[in-house]
């Protein structure tokens, strides 16, 4: 397997409606792509996974616990393991890098379709 | 703490001439926005957390073991634990961005400078 893979060439999965993920795994992380359409709402949720991540484009509120923000490109974002956070795109919709770790293990059982160009680069 | 910072308020460390990062850690994770100049080294060498990351902007040749490959945005690397890698900048240099399992703790040795304008975004 090469250490190396594009965006492009990664299978997109569906984590909710309007959010599209493209990952990779590894042993220890999960790093993720994730194009989310405009105005689209991730429920609140929460994980054992440690959860950073970053804003390449567009823009987002972002609730962690309870401290909510709008959040745009250059914007990270860290969610201790367990703590419930939600989200919700901005009129332009976003794409935002999310890694985890550990990984991602229940992201397998995910329905996968085949590569398509990305919103981003 | 808020769980929200943006890259322009985090504190630049050099982690080798060229190479300036701009990082949070948690209990599990690492997470820098790497600025690299153009045609900047990264010497092979090897750690025990493993690393992932992904070209924001700008070109870099990455060698990973035995692989080596000219990156471009979207491209991302997977590297794990212990295995040598080294990178060299493009002509308009690079942003990247990295992530680390276990969190880069030897990191905290490195001198901080004040916060200043980063390249991207």
């Amino acid at each position: 397997m090469s250490a190396f893979e594009h965006v492009r060439d990664l299978a997109p999965q569906q984590l909710y409606p309007g959010f599209l993920a493209r990952a990779i795994h590894g042993d220890e992380l999960t790093l993720a792509v994730v194009e989310i359409d405009p105005g689209a709402e991730l429920p609140e949720h929460h994980h054992a996974n440690e959860q950073f991540g970053i804003v390449i484009g567009g823009s987002l509120v972002f609730r962690v616990g309870d401290e909510e923000r709008e959040l745009v490109p250059g914007t990270t974002w860290r969610i201790p393991s367990e703590v419930p956070h939600s989200a919700r795109a901005g009129g332009d919709g976003a794409v935002v890098l999310d890694v985890f770790s550990p990984p991602r293990a229940d992201w397998q059982a995910l329905d996968a379709s085949e590569p398509q160009t990305p919103r981003w680069p």
